[in-house]
């Protein structure tokens, strides 16, 4: 860990339907390095979607897909027991449409991060890793998952850049209130460490790499949470230099 | 009219949805030269669209997108009061999806056809026309349309290439039955004259160009209608030479 | 008007869907006499459907159903060209389901009130009209709409009880702010007029009945207007007595 | 067994969408005794549900609920996890909207029957079946299900009448052809046994009650199975006298 550690803030954005709004995404924006755009399947619709491209390309923002289940009552958090051939089919064509939207605006597809529930069930099911991972590959941009994974093993199996993310979980003070992630994000990007639930210390499998660190935009406190991540990163050193 | 007059079949597909069939696709396809693929609004879902891409490709047969109004219970034809600016970023969405399946196929987008009403809001609505025109500019593919009508003037202001498209429409003779096509494509072939509803001869406004007939596959005499197209390019020795 | 003018207030509400949430409805309940309760067309699902019911039953408020045009990307607010025949099955299942919901909780539906662009096209075009109606009618509830409008006589051609309803339009003052509503709650009250965006004193068609006044959950000053309302409404003795 | 023994023959219907068909209604709906319609989640919408309760009042068929899961795409055959509370608000707003359109036509609801993977959960899975089950019982209606299983113990716990259902399963001669169900009919009338697909005789556990047949209208062979259903149970004297 000589070289310069990067550390990036990515950031699920888009996430609203019609006249429905999610996370704060004008005021997130300009404190992330990646956005991940949800894609009209578990959230999102073109207009929104077209909305946050033209939002992120105004803050310099690198914009990758956040693809999900065809769920929106579910907010792709539910587990559907969809074939992954047919996944494989929803994953390029999520993909696609916000690719193209991207190309209107003179913008290339930085990466793909995939939402919720299929972002599990890449991890813990080899069929639908497989499928999905073979659609991903058509794109030629590195894939966000969990290091020390099936996520991390698919990406090598299929040739797919593999970026790691950390997940800063939100806890608790005494009072019951949510406690900024600094501390945390200190800790992580100075020793890959974390105390877990159980108070234990943990090694986190990011091993020197270069890595990502989510927030998300649905929860009341992600605001807060991309201002307390900005800093650690800048504090650190570790930026990559956003305009 | 000296050189070789080439007219080409074209036939909607693809749209059915989930468990759901519209019309024989796998019947019609060896008989087109062009199939338009519903992308997922007014029909077709991922899987639909990647099975009529295989089966397009199979056949040598070249695939546009068919972009819908949002709306499947009405199939795309009630008129919906839609934003212009929202109608672009959804022919984006739609076009871009169905362009990712075939570049996974390893096969390029050849055209653009709306289907239903918002193939006719494009014709009557400037604003429509002008949003959705600027969408399809995107691909730098040709627009299949009305000739002689907003279609082709906005093709040209647009620098889009315009394809014009001819409707065999259905008769009946004295026993309530359909009636072939075939004498009708016969002379369009041969004069781009129609006998009108009233019995007059009129002009398609064709001007000795390449041009397209339409198959709609959701109607029932669909097959037959096909057949009887193909029959007519062939017997005028109008085709495009399809494998 | 010597006997007491009784004046209620109305509210939209249960008008998120999955994930997403509108207005303040826990906030707003309390305030108001009368819920409508989104019928999962333009807004709404059963869970969040089922959830509003429980709130208004614990706070003493009187149901009714908010049936909407099947759009929800366009929140029921985009003009959609459905046959007749097919909106009077839509009132039907959505106003049905909606009643069910409340025999399940011991409560029976109030009234009827259709939502956004489906309330005026009951208004506009006499065949929707007629046709929503008629399944209306079929429930036995007054209908809540727009005194000396087609929704009056609508209802007096169809046998259906009428309830007028007032718009306490939103106003701005000089530095852009939103007025609160309770001087004009006031004169409607007191006068049956208002002064119109011209700057003249009409008069609302009202004739000394119980009226209710409307207020939207999904604007942002909707938690201010229904204070002010409620207020108004106590303040001139004209409430109808809710716990 | 010496009382008169009575089988029906229940059918699922209603299971188009818009433009798209299923079964074919029509000529199945003179053949059965009960008509189980799809509500809009999985299948059908308002405009297809009141056209198949027109359909049956005019054959004097009895009509049940037919709710499913909110996955018109997968056709509610894929799992979804979806929390027991939100199946049982489901299941309330599917049934509820149903009974109101028979009222409409001055019908009442005859019974409630779930449609595929969710019938398979309230049987398979404790908490679903306990939720699914509290919402059937408001509406006073027998439930159709497998015999000898959490089917019939669910509805002894919550009260409800149970009705057993028998699947004519389709088999296939050397020929690959479907073979009319009508011998398995007759047996399983006469004794209760049918053959298993290992070829040794099993016993249904009907114990001697009313019991309904099923005839999938979404298969290729519907007609054929249900004019072999309705022949077997005429034929062995054990209809329940349909006009």
């Amino acid at each position: 860990m000589a070289a310069k550690r990067i550390v990036l803030v990515n950031c699920d954005m888009g996430e609203g339907l019609g006249p429905w709004k999610m996370g704060p995404d004008e005021d997130l924006m300009p404190l992330v390095d990646q956005a991940n755009i949800a894609c009209g399947f578990h959230a999102g619709d073109p207009t929104i979607m077209m909305r946050t491209v033209k939002l992120a390309k105004k803050h310099g923002v690198a914009v990758g897909a956040h693809p999900g289940l065809p769920d929106k009552e579910g907010f792709g958090r539910r587990l559907m027991d969809i074939p992954p051939e047919d996944l494989y089919c929803q994953v390029l064509y999520q993909v696609g449409a916000l690719q193209t939207m991207l190309a209107a605006e003179g913008m290339k597809l930085n990466h793909i991060k995939p939402h919720g529930k299929l972002y599990r069930m890449i991890k813990d099911d080899p069929k639908v890793g497989d499928a999905c991972m073979r659609a991903i590959k058509t794109f030629g941009v590195p894939f966000i998952g969990l290091p020390g994974t099936a996520h991390e093993e698919l990406c090598k199996e299929h040739g797919i850049e593999f970026m790691a993310e950390f997940f800063p979980d939100l806890w608790y003070d005494d009072e019951g209130q949510t406690v900024p992630i600094l501390p945390k994000m200190d800790k992580i990007i100075a020793t890959e460490m974390v105390t877990s639930i159980n108070g234990n210390e943990a090694k986190v499998p990011i091993g020197g790499r270069t890595f990502t660190c989510c927030i998300h935009s649905d929860l009341p406190g992600a605001l807060v949470a991309a201002q307390a991540a900005r800093a650690a990163v800048d504090e650190a050193g570790a930026g990559a230099g956003r305009k």
